[in-house]
């Protein structure tokens, strides 16, 4: 059944005619606030400064009820294919990222989830056995991998950072920008690196290229690249070749790149960085949240709770730019991250029939830390000519023991009562008859709130987001796991490629080319 | 006159009713891409990509010549007063961030520029001095500052790596959140590590509780803060006090912190890092393009040509979000400059005359470098159900001279080739009969092309979007110099303290705190 053919559509859109307006004396109250919020794993969801009711929310509940939202969740856990367009050519694939870490309790028992564990449950014991290996070995490890193979990973690198092993470095090659790879390898002891080459399919043009660039640099140093290169891909692509690499770990077609931060393709990487317990216990809280969202029970489904806000604001409000701000400067490559996970997967126009819908689906994400974005883009969401709907995401604790005090209060108070004012600030506004100086408010948003940034809860973090995004494209009806839109752009840079080497004329090229030749004049 | 009755409005508004199709079989031709674009200073502006006719332009040039564009930024460079709201309380400054670098030819020539102009000088030689006494004494230097204080420099910094300084090291300390100096802290050798502290005010918090949580710990490690830090602030602001500092460099309340990189507040840490020599390239690259913005000859006036296109998707084609693309891997943090630059001056919904406008201001801006984003949030542009601008950025060379052939063609090929690429395809699209196959294309945008990213090139590069964003401000009747929109939350943040610290009740405080306070059950 269509999105907007759902029972609760038409209610929805009749309660969003006239939405509580935040920006009224007393809207926001600690009643509200306290009644407003849900929490499990150590989350929690505070979301008073939303535009919504009781009302709307039951009705937002139901309408996950109607798309099946959880029993979708479940057929996507279980291993059933998912990942399809109806009667038209298109990917037929399961989508397995969550049995990744499908290793504590409860683990899914179908034989798809099952055998998709114990495979990547294998890689694992590879992977600790070979961290034991090489550990001593390298003190640097360079990441080689573009889209799913660097945001995810990178995100959760950065995020933990403090929890980093002395001594070892990490490195990221990523663009097929030459400038790139020759800055980052001018920064390493090649005798001492290890490089991790990810490409699922084993074709990625920008992985294979930075990997040449090395393995030429490699042989200019003296050193045997397959001393020093490990491949993360596919089983049969042609990077899966022993004869090349010091180790090859496996990934599968049912685990999408943006989905894959917690296989091999972070899981080496994040291993070599900051131990494999630490991978492990990301894994742990990953696992932990991907448990939860099977759970009917909304008020401990966050990341349901999370799809469905972001869906009244979308649908029902017409917001088209969901601003992520985290409170936490280690989470600054967690937008990135963001921007595709939720931007590839649901920044479609066709529904899972193949018909093009009419309503809009994913929005528009981009974001930065807090306080930093108070100090820049924060004037366009406060005074700006465009509504944007927040995320903010903060966390009780520093991750250093060290905070200091300054004007009768520490840095970590700061950042908690910047957090909470920015989003109190948005939703209530301010009055004056100065309207440079008057704060319209009524800007929706709500706030992610955990303890601490360690490994368990940037795991869930992850998997949060992961189902979150999940769980919309289930509601809208539209296939989340495929990314058609990336096609037309590698095909015209082959034409483009085909003018330059001489192998087939193309006017388009042609043209653009004069233009980059006439700088030599 | 307000934006809507300029004379070219109305005219503007039919064309836009139907604006050329980009996606009609040869629409983009070998001639048009010849045709539409212009050239100037080494940059060549391609817009053929744009849903513009030679009609459109005409008339987008008269609006610009209707709304006085080109006087403004006479008034602005020469140091008129145009910070402010007529008729209320605001800012009443002159803007004279050009006067940073009008030490070159034809410089302006009233009296507060030059007395502008000469103060900035003194400033540039002092640091001359400056760098040479401290050159062997450190080996790291650590920018502390936010906003302005950071987006610009770091921007600059990035993009010119290349031509760092051997065995010099760059850190930022930006957020309130301790975990980010304590990081930061980890990793440099407080002996030879020189800090640079920026606020204008001299009032910033989290650049103030920084500085002293640096202060504790040079104090911790035996040594005296005093000898390893700088200031950079405004005349009689609480910072500009000799006793507490190795040296202060000024600036004035005409330079906003968005505009202010190519003052001492990127002089220093730039300097530095890529020697002085560079930090003049650079002010050079920005004072020519400073001079070519007051040119009435609009096809060698890039920025206001950009600015231009701006307002005709943002006003007449009504596209809220701007996507900024370069295609070089340096240049991935000029995004959050340009997001603070564009969206802190333009994201008002107030007239100069203190009234609400009628019309769409300043976009949302987000972006990543190509090729990483064709592989992460391209499937949004491509197929998703929002329409985006899109600025490409590229360069004709690399940085380095290392490349590297793989597959028939070089690297840089690969890179240009995409970028021409993703232009063409969000234009053009293809049809098919499978929908989730299918491109509408007619997706507008442009690229700004030049010869290599170097010091000249990227001081042009930011005097181009600074122009490009005080353009769209003249051409709508708003106040790009201001930004009333940040206080309402340091307000309330400040109410928050004050719940914390006992000094006052906040109920909504509590509120939050409670929330808080339940993790430790």
């Amino acid at each position: 059944m269509s999105f907007k053919d759902l029972a609760s559509f038409e209610p929805l859109k009749k309660l969003s005619r006239a939405p509580i307006d935040l920006s009224v004396d007393g809207a926001i109250n600690e009643k509200r606030i306290e009644k407003l919020s849900a929490e499990n794993l150590g989350f929690k969801l505070l979301y008073a400064t939303e535009r919504v009711s009781q009302e709307v929310m039951e009705k937002l509940f139901s309408l996950a009820q109607e798309a099946k939202a959880i029993e979708k969740m479940h057929a996507m856990q279980e291993g059933k294919v998912i990942n399809y367009i109806e009667g038209f050519e298109s990917e037929k694939r399961t989508v397995l990222h969550t049995a990744m870490r499908d290793f504590f309790e409860n683990p899914v028992s179908t034989m798809q989830a099952k055998e998709a564990a114990s495979l990547a449950l294998a890689e694992l014991k590879k992977l600790e056995l070979f961290i034991k290996k090489i550990d001593k070995k390298f003190d640097a490890i360079v990441q080689i991998g573009i889209g799913g193979s660097y945001a995810g990973p990178r995100a959760i690198y950065e995020a933990l950072k403090a929890y980093q092993e002395p001594n070892k470095k990490v490195f990221f090659i990523v663009n097929v920008d030459p400038d790139e790879a020759a800055f980052v390898l001018k920064q390493v002891d090649l005798k001492k690196t290890l490089f991790v080459s990810v490409s699922k399919s084993g074709t990625t043009i920008e992985t294979l290229s930075n990997e040449e660039f090395v393995r030429d640099h490699l042989k200019k140093a003296g050193l045997n690249p397959k001393d020093h290169i490990v491949a993360i891909t596919g089983k049969k692509s042609p990077m899966d070749d022993p004869s090349k690499y010091l180790e090859s770990f496996y990934i599968w077609d049912y685990v999408g790149g943006r989905f894959s931060a917690t296989s091999m393709v972070g899981g080496v990487m994040l291993s070599f960085a900051l131990g494999i317990d630490n991978f492990k216990k990301i894994l742990q809280g990953a696992n932990k949240v991907d448990k939860s969202v099977l759970s009917k029970d909304v008020h401990k489904n966050l990341p349901l709770l999370d799809a469905l806000l972001g869906i009244w604001n979308r649908n029902f409000l017409f917001l088209d730019t969901l601003a992520i701000i985290p409170y936490s400067a280690a989470l600054s490559y967690l937008i990135l991250h963001l921007e595709q996970c939720d931007m590839e997967s649901n920044g479609k126009s066709v529904d899972q029939m193949g018909k093009f819908i009419e309503f809009y689906s994913g929005p528009i994400v981009f974001g930065d830390v807090g306080t930093n974005a108070q100090h820049s883009f924060f004037q366009f969401l406060h005074q700006g000519t465009g509504l944007v709907a927040t995320e903010f995401i903060g966390f009780r604790k520093t991750q250093y023991s060290e905070d200091f005090k300054f004007a009768n209060s520490t840095m970590q108070d700061k950042l908690l009562a910047n957090l909470f004012a920015q989003s109190l600030s948005l939703a209530v506004g301010e009055k004056s008859s100065n309207y440079n100086k008057l704060f319209l408010g009524n800007h929706p948003n709500h706030i992610l709130l955990s303890n601490q940034l360690d490994p368990f809860t940037m795991g869930a973090l992850i998997s949060h987001f992961e189902h979150k995004i999940a769980f919309q494209g289930f509601i809208w009806g539209i296939n989340s796991f495929d990314q058609e839109g990336v096609q037309l752009g590698k095909k015209l840079a082959n034409k483009m490629l085909d003018h330059l080497s001489g192998k087939k004329e193309f006017g388009l090229a042609k043209a653009y080319l004069k233009h980059l030749e006439s700088f030599s004049k």
